[in-house]
């Protein structure tokens, strides 16, 4: 039934970079479809997931723009645009001027579908506060009254991106993407972030796991290939359907 | 993903008369569609769901007698067939002979959607051991070590259909299905059980208002009817998907 | 037990309106038995809840004197005073002077039941915004410390009203209250409401939905008339009794 | 609103003795009201609750005569009627024989109040086999269908009493109960257990533990006692009420 | 605290095979530590677990043989005794029996670990059935009273290993336990389960995954090696200790 | 494994007294090992937990003076340091500030282990205000990039000390503390807060109660004395450990 002629993906990142682990599939995909694909990153995690670029000694304007250039390269590689907020990090504030940003956004992309992090991670609060904000936006953006520019939003559905460590986040998948199709984008994206490369490979073996999971839900009558690659998602509210399936 | 050519939709009940209330929509598009639609009545309902007739002073063989013409023509206007395992009620006993006649079941008809009730529900023990049961059925018919004819059976989805007090089951929809198109026939099915006639509006009405939630979780934007109608579903396991909509 | 000799109920409403569909029966049964009615609203849900007025080309100072004048004879035809904050709403934004108004106003109505909105509403954020600022408000006006006029409040019970959503909401009854008796003034006060007419069937089904419950959870045996109606409330706090019932 | 002009409390109990420490309390109070209480033991707690006997070498007839004698001395202290099932320990077994004798109990006493043990206990095993019994029953009685004598039943609410620990039976309370009134009562039938006299200080310190927060919940106004005693409950089902309070 | 001069560890098991996978490493630990471990197997998993030796044409006990020796092998290399109940799989059925001789091993072994399955697992009713039935048979093992040779059981911590799908399990990990120093053992015990090789790597990297979170959890300046591998467990009940750590 | 050669005990706590009465015995334990432990009192408690020297006639300042002496005598009774931030009570207010100072402190002092409240607390907004800043700093401690002296902080394991109504904050025990050996020290500390004599008693009951459960839990064999006194905590992250126990 959400079967709009024209996609819009709307991805709203805590920090560059998150975007490419936790949603790369997604986003390859809605692109691959010729939809609209859009990131936004409030911070460009210059202070919390810049670990080495400190200990080598970079400053913060120089880290900022390291992260830049390869949140762009990996967006490029994705089939995405990306923004950003440089709102800070570590701690990433909310604050009524961001949400209203990001309610500007919404306005803007008319987006079909939302991606966001999960409202619990004990180990990042930037998470969390991304998530609020994203959500808080959306609804602001549904109002006529609410005063920015262009159409009232529609409800679009948004989805959890899986964090660092699910379970702990309280994140029980509701949704798993096959993304076999578009994996090497991910992987080349996943490439354009070097400074992170044991990550590489712990994502693509978290597409293995999510793929094995998929294929379990699935039923083996299905016809998915072996290798099957998955990104797991929670569904933030109900689905809206003509058929069940 | 899961769009196999032929559908087969399985209904799982406790007692004749639940499938119409709670499903009756999506067995009717499932119908409609050409799939092929078959509800297990576990029990009659006898003792359990058939008050007015025992005030009547009507005895047992004869409500089973009149709940089982009502359940068939009830299906007849849904477009589905219905089967009766005549295993009592008011307590619906689980045993494993029950359960090894649902891996039969599950085994021949090879169903791509499974319907049942919640796991909870404090107002009628009869509906969560029907619940476990069609759960555990399908997990067993999965196996092809499990001595039933036919092949081992896939991972069809699995929805829970609404209880008369969906709070105090813990029932948190995240599936709504629009049945605006077939209301008719389900309407049609509900004037079969004239005992209950009582509950013709009050299913009204709750399509309505689920109708009204629909509408809302899909945003204003779709193109809906006025008077959009719906049922409210739980998916038990994840959603198997190509595209995140 | 909570049994003082003169009634004064509290409810704190994100929006005007609020209180007159979800806890409209409740306020005129308190007013029924001559006890004290007051209705906060913090806002007049001026942008988030006047869709049509701004269709219709209103500007903020119009809907807003629109609305008050609305929630002005609702809360009369209930037989309840109400008061406005005109904090603003979609954000209705938490801030410690709203929290310290609403000290002054539990000090000086020393209410013995308070009612607000639930802490989640998945689609709404000032609904869960004016009930933190609620419950915060009670706790402050306990202790002796606090720098306003009137004596420390005691611990009245504070029950969430129900939301248009309510599983979404993780809103579970645990309280049904048999507004049979005055759900006249209800509706009449739901008339007051014109720009929200498709509400008044609404929340009349609802009522008998609730009714429904309530007979079902009250027993058969007690008397209650073939037409109850309800409402619906979860209780936040520990009931405390001198006997089980 | 659940106010029938004779009250009957039903306790179903697991062991001879869980009924003192835990309900000890709202037994007494409905006794002193003038209502009829009835307890039902399920076992005699001869195996797992009798371990100072099992040390001191008597049989297992010597100490269900032990355990009965007990049980029917704190029993008359608390102004309550006891009955046995002595259906084992340690296990207590479900069965359908053994729920049918509890629908038959409910038939003839028609209880207006039911107290049982929670659904969960790691601890005990028997605990939640006598819950689930327990309400089991409830619901049989309700069916006009069910074969027993007697009228079918209403629907009495239930509530769970408070169990060794607390927290890891998920027992989160939701009604306190002043017990204040007949403490003296209590404390002498927990002295007709002397093979447990290291309860009886423990429980009386839990009586003095329920009762600050009892206060604590009712705010310093109501005039309780400074050793305000209380008990701890869970309600089941919603509280069905003409006032909320 | 809970520091016994001999340990012995009792893991209860469904199947043939999930020892090795979910709990390998903490009983070579065990067995390193010089402590006596013992895995009952409740079945073979000859049903559920065997699907490739049901394809290549076995019968039953052909593949109940091949399970058993393949369990052995793996239960040597990791340096553990195993006990075979054959009680069946899919479904595994509880019985009092099967607890009984449960019980009869708690009270020969007096374990002061437990390892078991998770209590939910909606792809395998067998996983929860075991997990009931080890939990039960604990707690009547405690009980003088119980006739069964062999002391009372104290009250040996318990521990829920890592099912397949952890967050559809509601595993929620709580104990992440460092397996670095032996996992060559358990990679070996992997390798004496041929028909599963796609396992082997599968659960190699599940450990990496687990030791990567582990070291998260342990901070950056504890000297943990670079490729920590982990197992995941949920504590069942409260940790005893005299230091927080 | 967290078995660092200098422990370092940090203790986050919203008002001067709540350290003595939730988390003494842990501190206690912490001295006579040798370690070091740190109180951090965010306000003295003057507005909110100061009622009888506000009903004595005493001013703000007069009362932070009284609390901030008993605090200190406690502290040292304890064998602990305390710090005072005083930034003000009912509300207690987060901000970047006082989270920063928090920052600096954990740097400064790289705590081994960290005590503060649960994040819910209906009773009291300040808790879980405390519980928020204590864990934000912790994790923004972590970071290389976050502008503060001292090294980057490891992952100190965090644990919630025991809220006044343990089952309405959902706080469930899963450690259970001996706090036997230095009860009398902890003792001492809570007859350093003079104005509330009436909980010395209480929670000496409570760690009565809490031993109970102990040793209920650790089994009848371990050797622990009759009287065994306990505290409970909530382990918020998962523990990390090379052996089960």
């Amino acid at each position: 039934m959400p079967n709009p002629t024209t996609g819009s993906l709307l991805v709203v990142s805590a920090h560059a970079g998150d975007f490419v682990w936790r949603a790369g599939g997604a986003i390859a995909l809605a692109a691959e479809r010729g939809e609209r694909a859009t990131v936004v990153c409030l911070s460009f995690g210059e202070r919390g997931e810049s670990a080495r670029a400190w200990r080598e000694g970079k400053n913060l304007d120089e880290i900022k723009a390291i992260r830049r250039a390869e949140a762009e390269n990996a967006a490029a590689a994705l089939g995405a645009e990306v923004r950003f907020f440089d709102a800070g990090d570590y701690p990433l504030r909310e604050s009524p001027e961001l949400v209203d940003r990001l309610v500007h956004v919404y306005r803007e992309l008319a987006p079909t579908v939302v991606l966001t992090h999960t409202l619990s991670d004990p180990y990042n609060g930037d998470h969390p506060a991304a998530a609020r904000m994203a959500l808080q936006a959306r609804v602001l953006a549904q109002a006529i009254g609410y005063d920015a520019p262009g159409d009232p939003l529609g409800a679009p559905p948004v989805f959890f991106f899986e964090p660092h460590q699910p379970e702990q986040c309280d994140f029980k998948p509701d949704v798993l993407l096959d993304i076999t199709p578009v994996f090497d984008r991910k992987r080349k994206a996943m490439e354009c972030l070097p400074a992170q490369q044991h990550m590489w490979d712990y994502y693509t073996d978290l597409a293995k796991r999510r793929g094995v999971q998929l294929k379990r839900n699935a039923g083996p009558n299905l016809g998915l290939p072996h290798h099957t690659l998955g990104e797991a998602y929670v569904r933030v509210y109900p689905q809206v359907t003509g058929a069940l399936a």
